[in-house]
């Protein structure tokens, strides 16, 4: 039985406490924090390294009336334990309904900014402090951000503009050397030199947790050197240790009786207490279920492997046949699959870190020397590089390759689901646009990708991938018929949701409604023509991964508009609302997106007088 | 007559100049720059202040081998005139089919990368340079960044990037103290106080210019403290006169000779040479034809003030209603018309420089606090923050403003219309859409968004605002019929294209076809039910200054094929194409978007057979 937990507790419970039984409560939290993500998966070593951390801030600020702002909002279960969220986080953790992955608005008063895309913390924070001075507000202000978000563009935006604008300001620097992927850049480096150059010397990499320091007080009085930091005019503390809350109440005491922003540089260890997080911390940054005693993942090895990995070996098998390639990603070779291409090409694979702008103009830089770049982000991120995919790629119709990872409903969700990006790479000029339903036609595009003299998206889910065979070549602007029964309609889906529309056809074939399958494959430029052909015949119905607003559903009314006839066109994909976390099955089920629930939607409308 | 000019100048020509005779060069190219601007308007003031960094780039280095890449294409007048194309510079600077005003490949192999939106030139440059090193070329590669510039996170991101990719690299800080307006943010002051810092105290701030130097050699030897640049481990020289070419010419050589990437730092005045450019910066920053003896613009003020006008009274008005407004822009104070606000509640303005993804996460910050940020952006530079307004704004519903200006057509070109944002403003949750037409409904709109407690959008182009009365109240979600002839058709014309609208419809009554012109005012929520009704009685015509692609013309084919009855709509707008710079007259005329292009149009199609 644990002493603490499982009460609700709230920060209210945490202040009373002593060090030693602050130091207890970690070790529970930490117990729980590995029962219930290995049950139902989450984002692991990032909570394992703020266990301490959370707790020393519980401990010495207000909140919900002191704004605590999380950077990346997954490293906050050990927050959400401990705000008034225990029972939910430990019954639900990111099941639809439940309690969310995130920092969430709607869900607490205590989660003060949402936050699942890296880098917005300093900026968030830093206008609710400048809101604070202007409403006369006696609040205090932090922001927690990993080392990895720093090197993002937002976050260095926001530090060149703290000291302008308030005094009272706090900005915690968790530097545990990873974002998802190891750490790059030049600044990572810096927070290494800080260290190496503070008098603690024994906090080198390596040996830096857990030791004796000394005290603060000197800390603050030694600065070898003028940091990063204090060139952009705020005032550094640090290094700290992460694990010690003694240390870091002390610390935090004395930051908030500055009259300066300031930035407190802590030292922590992702995955700390649990051996096989630490062993392995890109695995267990975020994953599904697993073994809580042996580590090992519940799932077994799919027999059908990923989008991603499909992705990944092609990637490295061209990198092979053509040296021109070289892979980018921001933060991501693990999830998008490009720790093949890594491995064999060391030289032509570049991490930029949390930083897709630079990596979309870097690749445009690369492709005006004949280089072949395949920038591979997730969906929901390219989002942030949307006008360097306009201004410095496609006006100069530059060739590259954007491989969209997680184009489609993630369980993540709203802040992660790849269903909006569409609208934009729709109706920007001279992009050809992919969206490959199996196997072989993402192979076959990428070869096609780097065959043409022009910039590229692909788009898949984050699902396992299909390996049937296609009856027609994989051709650009041309659509391919997957599966027919009649000429009942034509249900063109697009990518992943092929799948689906073979159950769907299976459905309504049962019911003597006799449909065709198609797959555009390329969505620009488009199939106008089958399209319209087969539109005198029947009606027509498309399904997509997307919201059906600025998605294929759009492309198909655009295409419509121009025909000259009438057509029946029945559009099924995602509203333009904010969808919720969850598994896929039970979020689809409330949208009615299920092959049973489209089939019966259509068996009612569209076939009922049939 | 000019003894260097009128003659097409190449780099060969430039380099075996003595330096007296660059000097010269010098002198007749600024008399040429403000020759030139003065009569076809453009950026001035930023080419005065570089003429003696490009001659001494060109004398240094032999583009189009070596790389020059400027942050900024409107700073290459001066580049432009040296590298070939004086004669199209002299005869037709930012007309149509004439001298672009920006860097554009497609113009010159000079111009290495094209730039419109500042802050991608370290990016692209560390790619030319990753491309180089990967393909054993020797080519030296330079990036040209303006002080304004450095403080944008791609700069930023790009800058964390450099010391692990290559070491062969040059970034020149054109540092003059402004971007469009003045410089904000820590950056801008650490280059003073390295300035303070400096050996050369004379170079302060204010007395910096054309000063004699000690050698760079005792410069490169001596750095007090630790800089930003070598804090993320680049090697800094500086501060170097910008004006003086043979110190640069020098400098340039040793940084060539380095095994390290490198900043060099040069001080320039922005306006060098002509007294009305030096007097005021911000309007000589980029204007239209003035006469070159006074300074004075040609153009006699308006008799219409322009939107941006009528926006930044508005909001100046509405600051003393309720003082939970403020204003934020990143860079723009002049040209969205806030700088009334500014003067007024200097408080309550925020310019986060160049940096539009903080501003707007810096906003959502405030708006959780009840502040009621307005943030004001170009359309064009609006899509830097895109992923900000989705994930930090209209995912949690804060209600903030975002006031898009030179949302349409503008003159510059293909880099700054405002003309392919629609598609992603219209498909992301929560938002609220309008496109006002003339001032009352820019005024009555911006009350409506203060009053409404969730994210709203207000686009309008760069024109002036017209003042006609309306006949209907503005309404959310309500179009208004600005007037009827009849009803043979019902053209929807959206914004300024009212105007137009009003005058198809003049030119259409006099042969005899009489139709109604509607505007639509909201765009999401849009009134389907008036334009349903409508579609019902007679063609329905829609009118956009965007592309049709993902513009107004979408949003009304979604609503066309929920529509029950057959509906025939023709849409006009810009196609989803690189749409080129020059006047509007021209670039409509072009794309058959004049008044009486369109009656035509109608007339030969739509209204044939009445």
């Amino acid at each position: 039985m644990k002493k603490f937990l499982p009460q609700n507790l709230f920060p209210s419970d945490i202040t009373p406490l002593s060090f030693s039984e602050l130091n207890e409560l970690a070790q529970e939290v930490r117990e729980e924090l590995i029962s219930v993500v290995s049950k139902f998966g989450g984002h692991i070593g990032p909570n394992l390294g703020v266990v301490e951390l959370t707790i020393a801030l519980l401990k010495s600020f207000n909140p919900p009336t002191d704004k605590i702002v999380w950077d990346v909002g997954h490293q906050t279960y050990v927050y959400k334990m401990l705000t008034g969220r225990y029972e939910s986080f430990r019954t639900s953790l990111r099941n639809a309904d439940g309690c969310c992955g995130f920092t969430n608005r709607d869900e607490s008063e205590y989660d003060s900014f949402g936050s699942g895309h890296a880098g917005n913390a300093i900026s968030a924070a830093l206008g609710m402090a400048v809101g604070r001075d202007l409403l006369n507000l006696d609040e205090k202000l932090i922001a927690i951000v990993g080392d990895g978000s720093l090197g993002c563009g937002i976050s260095l935006e926001a530090l060149n503009n703290i000291a302008g604008v308030t005094k009272n300001f706090i900005v915690i620097i968790n530097d545990n050397e990873m974002s998802i992927d190891a750490n790059v850049g030049a600044l990572s480096k810096h927070l290494d030199q800080i260290i190496g150059e503070s008098e603690n010397e024994h906090l080198a990499r390596g040996t830096r947790v857990g030791r004796s320091f000394t005290s603060n007080k000197d800390r603050l009085s030694h600065q070898p050197k003028r940091s990063f930091f204090e060139n952009l005019g705020v005032k550094y503390i640090g290094p700290i240790d992460g694990h010690d809350i003694e240390k870091m109440v002390e610390t935090f005491e004395q930051a908030s009786q500055l009259d300066c922003p300031v930035v407190i540089h802590l030292l922590t260890e992702k995955g700390l207490g649990y051996e096989p997080a630490k062993r392995d911390p890109e695995l267990f940054h975020g994953l599904g279920s697993f073994d809580p005693v042996t580590g090992k993942p519940l799932q077994k090895s799919p027999k059908v492997a990923s989008y991603s990995t499909v992705f990944g070996n092609q990637v490295e098998k061209l990198g092979h046949q053509n040296d021109k390639i070289v892979a980018i990603t921001a933060g991501m070779c693990l999830g998008t699959g490009l720790y093949k291409f890594k491995s064999s090409f060391p030289d032509r694979f570049f991490d930029v870190g949390i930083a897709e702008e630079h990596a979309v103009i870097f690749a445009a830089g690369l492709a005006t020397k004949g280089i072949r770049p395949i920038v591979a982000l997730y969906a929901t991120f390219s989002q942030r590089a949307f006008d360097c995919v306009y201004h410095d790629v496609c006006l100069q119709n530059l060739p590259v390759i954007f491989a969209l990872d997680r184009a489609g409903f993630v369980s993540d969700g709203p802040t992660h689901h790849g269903i909006y990006d569409l609208s934009w790479w729709l109706n920007i000029p001279n992009l050809t646009i992919w969206q490959p339903a199996n196997q072989i036609e993402l192979e076959e595009v990428l070869v096609l990708a780097l065959a043409h003299n022009g910039p590229t998206v692909i788009r898949y889910p984050k699902n396992d991938c299909p390996t049937y065979q296609n009856i027609e070549l994989v051709e650009v602007g041309k659509a391919a018929i997957v599966d027919s029964k009649g000429k009942d309609a034509f249900l063109w889906a697009v990518g992943g949701e092929v799948e689906v529309a073979l159950k769907v056809m299976k459905r309504l074939e049962k019911a003597g409604i006799k449909i065709t399958v198609v797959n555009p494959r390329s969505l620009k430029p488009f199939d106008k023509k089958l399209f319209l052909e087969q539109s005198h015949l029947a009606p027509m119905i498309t399904l997509e991964d997307h919201t059906t607003s600025g998605g294929f559903a759009s492309l198909t009314d655009q295409v419509i508009n121009e025909a000259d006839h009438a057509v029946t066109c029945i559009h099924l994909g995602w509203p333009c609302e904010t969808i919720p976390w969850g598994g896929a099955n039970d979020i689809r089920k409330k949208y009615q997106l299920l092959p049973e629930q489209i089939a019966e939607k259509l068996l009612s409308t569209v076939f009922k007088g049939i």
